[in-house]
């Protein structure tokens, strides 16, 4: 941590700073410069840094506090320099083959849940989605099939064979959807419900991070972080999107947070191209990009008749054009060295 | 609803679209342009527009779908024209009267809370507020004294007589949370927490909502509904700062949401202009603006020794500033016809 | 300047990078952490950081690079603590009074100016706006009246007594606009046209210098030092609003803005609460919102029927709602020490 | 154009507001539905829609205005459905081989240009980019070597045979810049330099558009429609990053962009994955997501030394880097049909 002065900060407050800084039991490390005086802090817990950098910017003569650890240790890269590969149910998830996760938004009933499922399996899926409890901006949407949803994807599963993944948004839910599940889901609007993720770092089932809209990557490693600290590992990250000022797509896909991500944690990244368009018709194009750029995998909505969809049928995918995305992928995974 | 047509699209199609929506219940209005295809849709339930635009936007030959009707309505003005007032063991939100919020961030220590409690009672503060159940960004900050938090904070309320106002993050808290305090707060980080919005919507304790620090106005009042739809009415709404590229800021305060606000709902609005600006040296400053453009109070964090506090030393305020602060905002709740 | 290396820096880099900084002069006061080397640069000449710190950015070793001094000198607040003060035929701008600039976005016709510019005044506003040359967003709209739109300024400021402001967008118009007006205004879309910016500060004329929707306030006021390292000092700054994801207004106008200015700079700041909401309904109450959060005057667009405006009618205020608005803010202006 | 009614408004205000309507020779189509009455505008020139919505938008019984066409013509897709490949000395952009852009950020001299351009021509480079006329954010940063720069940008096409691309600021500057280069390049900071986009519509020389900033794609599309309106029509976009609240990368490089330009435009788009990052490490990821996504190309700054590059070293690309890249590029374009 480096705090730097005001320029009229005075030698008496720089000795109550360093007093303070010496009994807190921290190094000094001193550097005057012409215009500004700079104090190195030696030996700060970077990790809680947000708090103590608060501290040190409330006073009066300093003028800015500067960090320079990063605030997350057990997901950084260099704590697992080759990378984390997740075995579910047999099927690798940051490893040389590519994940495509695919089924509807929701579980609206049997029928509809069964036919995608086979569909996108026959297609080359690897793992079934679907959600149970769903999350809507609007009290008057639907709401999920709850409990009876979570059973028809496990029924779906032992038809296909695909393990599946499935969204929790309640901390009172969370043993009831491990019962279930093989992965859990962490949607956009809970990556900063800490609760839910000390629950699930509680757990050792998978779970798939989704960023916050509007959460910088450093926020989403820290959230990660979370899960990592209470001892669940098993952690899969997710670029949906962020909220932009952009307005013809519902969200903005980050594409360099793929390769960032590479670059800062050993966690796979899976890429969510439906999310991170809202738009159908855009969805495949991002796809292929997001794969392209180094993503594990990607996570893809869709449904027989996105017109009838309880959810976000605007950005789902009707068959063939999933069918067409398959075959699209399957050359740039090449291209990158995997395979789909 | 309306929805635009594509330019190429057929009269099949347009065929294919009416007979579906009148399948549904719905009335037809046609309108064709030279260029483009118009269907107004009479009587849909534009409460729950969400999906069913997502629905029409998936189909090929559709351009776009517009919403007419809001998406709320229990927090709509035209529900209360005159405006909800609040009263909370005698104080009013909403009324003639500002409301003043204050206390520190975060509950730390019996001595801390009861010395800022009793200062900001002094300088003519409403409402006590201090965090018992702290969101942090890194799993290793503090999180908060709990229960012990909560019973200082009603000890601190039968000393000084002020109400109190304290966040509860998780649905599995509410209940106990509800047990001490006078007025529940959703902090901008669970906005978005359903959950936790039906939950606290089951109960009759005020609550106040903050903004999501990327939730639009229209999203929010939308999280307001959710509560409101549970028969909880006592809702005031918080503006606390919105995430933009701007970092001279930690976030950007919304003046416009504080007028935007009174146009479209009869809810009460708060102004956090610690949160708002992340700086302490600017927190006046906004609060001025905030009651000059028609808050009906601010809440502010106060510390008797900021450099020291466990969270958010960089904006709460000293005791004299906050002291400043209140004989500064005096002037102007007398230029707008309100009083202190 | 701060230089933090890669914690697998080796020796040899560091090595490297000492004597290169050596090499171009500059001091270096070394930190050797637990987790990482920190270099410090002593000597480099902040201002043109931009291009220091991306060289040293490039190297494979270097983690990140941290300036220290502010990119900018002669609109510090430190070069004049004291605070500018424009007078432009008398009118001051930074002063104890506020000013109040307004007028029709832009000039249409001689009537329709004439009519505007003696409401203002009786009104008591301080300085007559109006646009000759306008930005539009489509190649197809109203582009301004050019020359006859300065001539009939200049006209009602004959008329009136009112100095006039208008927009310069073309480096080629300068010294045409020059010769009418009082104070030349750089409108959001060139706040980045570097060449436009440099020809203003050539010339002797005050300038009011507005913010670009997506600039930080370092770069704004790196745009104001622009001007001044050419020897023009008359400068004025607009907060006009910023780009964010709220769809509600046109902007977001960023009252954290105005102190900031304050704080950073000598130079006085004018609010536009017209393009900062795009919606005359919101005006008053940001306008409001400014003055008493510190703003050294307001800019309102004003026109005898919106309804028929060329240019952002639904941003502009009818004269009774222009005449509200000075109403509510005299007392503001009252409560915060100044006056009308 | 659709105008949506206030709930309030009386029958009297929709009287007097089809009666303008009629007056200004438009066509209605009314609909009344429970909640809201909708008035269709048939006959409006919505290439101007900007101001007239604005005007109805000012009356107070008027809810929303809804533009229903798109604000451009030239430059949609629908007018040219084929898409445009442009011819410049020989090389296509647009077509089925993708076109690279390389060079240095800024001529910086004879020796470090022909280097460079040496080198990207033997690698598969296809144009020659390098700045002669720099922006920067400081006013004490280079701004580059003016003519002389581009007496050797035109030298190093003799050289090594590659048409050059370099960027033009000032209106006045044009006509000298069209004397040496093939392709004009308008920078992000520029994109909304109106009378810049219209003295380059009056010439007949091909131009790069990059999007501002803060530029929404429909907007992107009106400043390309301002050179296409003066006869113009040779325009590539680029597509370079926009701002967001993410801090660890310089820009976000908005991928949904590069699909969605394609449904709306016939124009070419070029990715540029320097600054649509502002990190070297980043740079290849996404200019791979970007080719895969449907870039027409890609636009990269390599430096024999970045760490010496006046300009933008921190996302200049080494010569290894680079070389690197292209070898990457090229299954990629094979797996989408295309070569490098």
């Amino acid at each position: 941590m480096i705090i730097i002065l005001n320029p009229g900060a005075t030698e008496a407050q720089l000795g109550e700073l360093t007093a303070d800084l010496e009994a807190r039991g921290y190094g000094i490390h001193l550097s005057k410069g012409v215009e500004r005086t700079i104090v190195g802090v030696i030996g700060t817990p970077e990790r809680d840094k947000e708090d103590l950098i608060a501290q040190f910017e409330s006073l009066s003569y300093v003028e800015r506090v500067i960090p320079i650890l990063k605030p997350y240790k057990l997901v950084d890269r260099a704590f697992k320099p080759e990378g984390t590969v997740l075995n579910v149910r047999g099927v690798e998830i940051g490893g040389r083959r590519l994940c495509v996760m695919a089924g509807p938004c929701t579980v609206e009933s049997p029928e509809m849940l069964f036919e995608t499922a086979r569909f996108v399996k026959e297609q080359g899926a690897h793992i079934l989605r679907g959600g149970a409890f769903k999350p809507s901006t609007s009290p008057y949407s639907f709401h999920g099939m709850g409990e009876a949803g979570l059973k028809l994807l496990a029924e779906a599963r032992e038809m296909t064979g695909m393990p599946i993944i499935t969204e929790v948004m309640d901390t009172r839910d969370v043993e009831l959807v491990c019962r279930y599940t093989d992965i859990l889901q962490v949607g956009t609007r809970n990556m900063t419900n800490f609760s839910l993720l000390r629950e699930i770092g509680d757990t050792r089932v998978p779970v798939m991070l989704k960023r916050g809209w509007a959460s910088k990557i450093e926020e989403w490693l820290q959230a990660a972080e979370y899960i990592a600290s209470r001892g669940n590992y098993q952690i899969i990250l997710c670029e949906r999107g962020i909220r932009t000022f952009e307005t013809y797509t519902r969200n903005t896909f980050d594409l360099n947070a793929i390769p960032a991500i590479k670059e800062l944690s050993h966690l796979p990244v899976i890429a969510d191209p439906a999310h991170g368009t809202g738009k159908w018709s855009l969805v495949n194009a991002v796809a292929r990009g997001a794969v392209a750029a180094g993503a594990d995998g990607v996570m893809i909505e869709v449904h027989p008749s996105p017109e009838k969809a309880l959810k976000d049928g605007s950005q789902s995918l009707k068959f063939e054009v999933f069918a067409q995305m398959m075959r699209e992928l399957a050359p740039i995974a090449g291209a990158v060295g995997r395979s789909l």
